[in-house]
């Protein structure tokens, strides 16, 4: 097989064989197939698309070409939550207690933030001497015992996707459905859970634009999980506004503690419930979703799962006492407050807008290599609904001794307001649940 | 301007500014744009298109990259005749001595060949010591003094249509007309003739499949020459069958003596007349397709062209015994006959099969860098209409003592006949002329 009628094919808009997906995977590895082809097939199959065969050939080669994590010594159901990315995203860093807590085993491998949106790994980073890189058998006996471990994604999990997707950041062809299904689930097969539950986001700080978009995205890794034996649900949540109050690493290591003493934002608390009762419904732990949720907010409000979240900060070696006191996490040089210049309620806050300004006071890398600062971010003091007066602080801007006027402004427009009350677009979309893992049964909710 | 912009621009199906088309072609050429950036604006490009305001951008920008040839010194009304490759397709050997019996000058910059159609910079090495290499001031003052050159195409003509073809080839991102079109006129222009005259082919040998591709492609390059300020006339002809009965390059070098004899086969005077008759009437030096032809058939009769393309070969150091004497030419081993196993008449030779059979005995480059063996090719002994009995030669293969069972069977395989007697489909399609250069005469044929 050669690689030029390959790509002339998805040029043409034909549809791959098996063979030759596979084929296309191997000649990417081993060279054979240079980057500059591979590019033009990644730009074709954007624009011509794959079919579900196609794409889930794609996601069998990627997990093909590397180790595929045992979690058979886990000693039970073991949940991968993932979500595809979103503005004060922290969701993970509750479930892993919370689902501890409720008695399923969690297996979190996860990354590093790029681009606007930050890295689970970063934020624990916040937690000092947290240790974010387990060995594989680090990680089983952590799960086995506790319940649960998260670790920094190795580079042997589905290294294939992982080479592919470097050229599809720097050659405009990340917006495919079908690819984003591919890299997605095969890296979620390779890290071997039992019950994968994704939280799919859309709106401006979101790789989904549209709901749309959403839902095609949850069909496709629905359907190629089902096709590869992965039974999957979805969440589709909305990320027009950031989730939380909190964006930058310290800050959301104090909001999920909130969130874990049961004083944390709603939309924050709603989201990671849902997404954990789907988790636990999933894994057979219980047979309605009304059920699993209750029992997950009586741990927030109990303080069992932040119990359960020392216990996770402590195995990993991190500095519990941070978690009581906060001055303990990296600490910003000075908090600018951005006072509103209007008075009415807010309609929109554009959560890309918010990234974009975290990232330029320093929470956020510039390139693969360089460092962030723990310590900055943004703090919400408004979100979508909220009346607000004039001079009213909206934000709360944790930056070093730079001068930020830049990243005000840009705060500043990020804000809609309204002079007629607003309110929220409801936050959760829609919950599509895999079949059940553990028992065998079957839920539709 | 940032290229992942510029390539998203295009994947998403916009058009570009010619800011963005000069910054793309100016990083390719400063290693700023990756190549694998390049080949995925190409696959947007091939399956999106480019409309006539950004084929335009693109072709100024190719010319902008380079050096321009100027043909000030010439002396004249200076033609360039160029065909989009074709098997069999000699034409250019022709028309050299045909136009500069006629009056005008010609400056041809010729490529050799890869794939399977043969370059007319390697035909013309088949006559011993052919020189095909002339310097820049070589190359003009052979053109004043004789009205004629050919040379080499130097690589500092348009060197970005160069690095872009690169790419293309080895990514299935030639199939596009306005690419073919931006590299085939920036290539025209930076080469400074005054009468541009394209023969565009279509048909089983050539790039252009269909007749309605070659006429799209003949109106995106008059259009775009216009826009740049140059006129180009245009002429489809039939690729189906090779043109002539020769392919391979002492055998084509034969069939042109014989063509300036007056003695070439029908078709390809045809063509070279008809190619010969619009370069003249679109450089005013007469003012109806019927009075150059009849000229230039004149020419062929009475031995003044083959006078004349024995004064270019003697003057580029090539040995003119050798168009007396075609035994000085290149030889192959051994010639092996195709008897026809059918009786009929000849409904179509597939000029493809044919000119992979040639590649196969030797007359086609397998690489770039590899060579070719002048003495060996096809030679027809039927065309399409013809009348054949069971065991009628059909072909003569030129080959060297290698076993050519294969390149016989190909050979074989590319014949199909009919019962019935069949016409051969015309020639030349379409002729357009562009505005006449010279005397500013416009001419409608």
């Amino acid at each position: 097989m050669n690689i030029i009628e390959i790509i002339d094919k998805k040029r043409r808009g034909l549809t791959h064989s098996e063979e030759e997906v596979a084929a296309l995977v191997q000649m990417m590895e081993s060279g054979k197939a240079h980057d500059y082809q591979i590019s033009a097939w990644l730009m074709a199959a954007c624009i011509n698309g794959l079919n579900m065969d196609e794409t889930t050939w794609l996601t069998q080669a990627f997990v093909n070409s590397g180790k595929k994590m045992d979690l058979s010594e886990a000693g039970g159901v073991v949940v991968d939550k993932h979500s595809t990315g979103g503005v004060g995203d922290k969701t993970t860093l509750a479930l892993l207690p919370m689902l501890a807590t409720a008695g399923v085993k969690v297996a979190k491998l996860s990354g590093r933030g790029l681009g606007f949106t930050g890295g689970t790994i970063d934020k624990l980073e916040a937690i000092p001497n947290f240790k974010t890189s387990l060995s594989g058998i680090e990680f089983v006996e952590q799960i086995q015992k506790l319940g649960m471990a998260i670790s920094s994604q190795t580079a042997d999990l589905a290294p294939a996707d992982g080479k592919m997707y470097a050229l599809r950041d720097v050659t405009a062809t990340v917006a495919s459905i079908p690819l984003i299904a591919a890299s997605v689930i095969s890296k979620k097969i390779a890290a071997g859970a039992d019950v994968i539950v994704l939280d799919i986001k859309y709106g401006a700080g979101a790789f989904m634009g549209t709901l749309e978009e959403a839902k095609n995205l949850a069909f496709t890794c629905r359907e190629v999980g089902k096709r590869l034996g992965k039974s999957i649900s979805t969440v589709i949540s909305a990320m027009n506004q950031p989730l939380g109050y909190a964006i930058g690493h310290s800050l959301e290591v104090m909001e999920i503690v909130n969130l874990l003493k049961g004083k944390g934002p709603q939309d924050l608390e709603d989201l990671c419930v849902r997404l954990g009762g789907v988790s636990l419904v999933g894994a057979g732990t219980y047979a309605t979703l009304e059920e699993a949720e209750t029992r997950l907010r009586q741990e927030l409000y109990d303080g069992s799962a932040l119990a359960k979240f020392k216990e996770l900060v402590k195995a990993q070696k991190g500095d519990v006492a941070a978690l009581d006191d906060f001055s303990l996490l990296p600490q910003p040089d000075r908090v600018l407050m951005l006072p509103s210049t209007e008075a009415g309620y807010i309609a929109n806050i554009d959560a890309l807008e918010v990234a974009k300004s975290a990232k330029m006071v320093g929470a956020g890398r510039l390139s693969k290599e360089s460092g962030i600062n723990l310590g900055v971010g943004v703090l919400l003091r408004k979100k979508v609904g909220d009346k607000v007066k004039m001079g009213e602080t909206l934000v709360e801007l944790y930056a070093d001794d730079h001068d930020h006027r830049e990243a005000l402004q840009v705060l500043k427009n990020a804000f809609t307001f309204s002079p007629e009350p607003v309110t929220a677009p409801p936050l959760i979309e829609e919950v599509l649940m895999g079949d059940v893992c553990a028992k065998g049964l079957k839920i539709s909710v």
